[in-house]
């Protein structure tokens, strides 16, 4: 099955603008600091030039999307905390008391909740405007028996985030993923052994708090659910369908979405990275507007990572909670990098003596 | 030559506050996410609460405070930038195109400048409350040729800085240090070498931009100003007065100032944390108010901080500009923490389900 949707985002999705990061670097190579001196700043400053085609980055309109979803793998026990945690935090997000909530207002982001599969009924909520309703099931099945979910399940899924990102493109300027799902870590390592090759065993850790036993348990259920379902790596609307999530489906798309708006997305952790790498292996592409925001506390997240092309992301704060927290965060940072771009003065603007050569 | 001021200042930094401290931890227990998840900020909310004697910190009124000076030592060619930069910049900072503009401006954080050595005739912004003036001389002497300051003019530095410290108390709630001085990381790695113990070759880095023939020279000098001066470790002012700076002596002062108020102090980078150093020494209950922003690019950056018992600063983004712009960007973060801190909902007020136990 293909998607037209999908398809025809991919063709929308460009390499970064090469003239916009060139201007970029001689803008900061002139700056009335030691060469390069904000480091990490700078680098981010070509990256986000390099995205918005714009040696001034638009990213003041900033809103960080949580996908939310339920997981049929639960039912075998990878979680210490029960599912209905999941639709019970959707009202704690839009009741404003959630980590995200906190962390995004202290960032100046708009939080966006989206219904992608929880297991409950919260039409309501969508009624009154509260969440986005784009259910595309009461969670998925357990991969242990068969796929988590058809692939035009998957589709949809894709889509749906896809169509999230095109409609907050016109209002926002930079992005923030964030999940919401009780039992996601396993799907989402999952899809990290299937794309980067790395051992389930590797690429699995303790999720919410499990301990050795129930991790060893975690590791066994990942292993046959991929044996099981045999996903094909070179196919991220397979690997999605076979062991994966509805959030992480609506991440992939989301990432899609922005991506071919030109918007910088920061990718928050474990969960999100998982989306990354489906929307990766749907089209590669994306890896040009994506800021990876940290480095979570889950040991396989710097494998997702390195497999983007990551080397060090913005923080490492050993953070594990998931909700887009990390995005947040280090959209602080993104306006940081965007204010040395255009705000800090060339030593001749300053009249400031250069080093000797 | 003991001082009035600083004798009295010591009298008033206590340890912080354990039963906030308790109840922060209490509070953060039971957040409704996974144990510990935020991490790092849950970590920092609760040294907040120590600081501050309050488990809803204050913090939202910040400044950083730049204070400058000028160092003999240039004279012995230690940097790739003439000493005419140290005023330059601080006609810079007044403009408002300086990096630390840029970031305190994104921190929503005042920069005040202090000239306290700079060679140059500053009076004029002084009067047009432009900068502050607690000038101690026009620019260290060279540390070659015996002590960089005189004890008295090391005592002027500290109080100056401490005074600094107070008088802000009264309109801020969250200090970041920051510094301006051609040639500082000299005096600086000085300073870290005679504290921590390390030699001077693994305290001294290349600065703006020194080449390895140059990096060589530099040691070396600092070698033989600290065999010329023999300071004394276990005596602050005598370690400033011998190899020190005026700027570093005024970020001592402030630091001191700031922690007699109980008010949380963002230490920058390498220079910062020679004058935290230096405030260490004179009291090391003052290590009780220091947030170590970021680590430096300068290799000695991370002996210094850990004898400060510093494990992680909460930044590593490879800068090595100094002006306060380290501690300015980890501002966001600290705001996070008391965020995380003071506005997240516990699992009962969520009405969320716990983990399995």
């Amino acid at each position: 099955m293909s998607s037209n949707v999908i398809e025809r985002t991919k063709k929308k999705i460009f390499p970064q603008d090469s003239s916009a990061r060139e201007l970029a670097k001689a803008r900061l190579d002139q700056l009335a600091v030691p060469p390069w001196a904000l480091g990490d700043l700078m680098d981010l400053g070509i990256e986000l030039a390099g995205m918005t085609a714009n040696i001034k980055p638009p990213v003041a309109r900033k809103t960080v999307v949580v996908m939310a979803g339920d997981h049929g793998i639960t039912k075998s026990g990878v979680s210490k905390f029960p599912a209905e945690v999941t639709p019970q935090m959707v009202y704690n997000f839009i009741n404003g008391g959630a980590g995200i909530n906190a962390l995004a207002k202290q960032a100046g982001a708009d939080v966006h909740v989206v219904d992608m599969g929880v297991n409950a009924d919260l039409r309501k909520l969508a009624e009154e405007g509260k969440i986005i309703n784009k259910k595309v099931g009461l969670g998925t099945n357990n991969f242990l028996e068969g796929p988590a979910m058809s692939r035009a399940m998957a589709v949809r899924a894709v889509e749906s985030g896809i169509e999230i990102g095109e409609k907050l493109s016109e209002r926002y300027d930079l992005f923030g993923t964030g999940d919401m799902g009780i039992g996601n870590t396993t799907p989402s390592a999952a899809i990290g052994s299937v794309v980067t090759g790395k051992s389930v065993a590797e690429m699995t850790g303790r999720g919410t708090g499990l301990d050795d036993e129930q991790l060893v348990k975690k590791i066994s259920i990942i292993e046959q659910g991929i044996e099981v379902n045999k996903p094909n790596k070179r196919d991220g609307l397979d690997i999605l369908s076979k062991v994966g999530g509805f959030e992480i489906g609506g991440i992939a798309g989301l990432i899609l979405g922005a991506a071919a708006n030109r918007k910088p997305v920061l990718v928050d952790g474990f969960i999100s990275t998982a989306g990354a790498l489906i929307a990766y292996v749907i089209e590669p592409f994306v890896r040009d507007y994506l800021i990876f925001s940290h480095r979570s506390v889950e040991p396989g997240h710097r494998y997702m990572q390195e497999h983007l092309g990551c080397k060090k992301p913005l923080l490492d704060l050993n953070l594990r909670l998931g909700e887009g927290t990390g995005a947040a965060l280090a959209m602080n940072i993104v306006e940081a990098s965007v204010a040395v771009l255009t705000e800090v003065a060339t030593f001749q603007e300053a009249s400031v003596a250069g080093a000797d050569k």
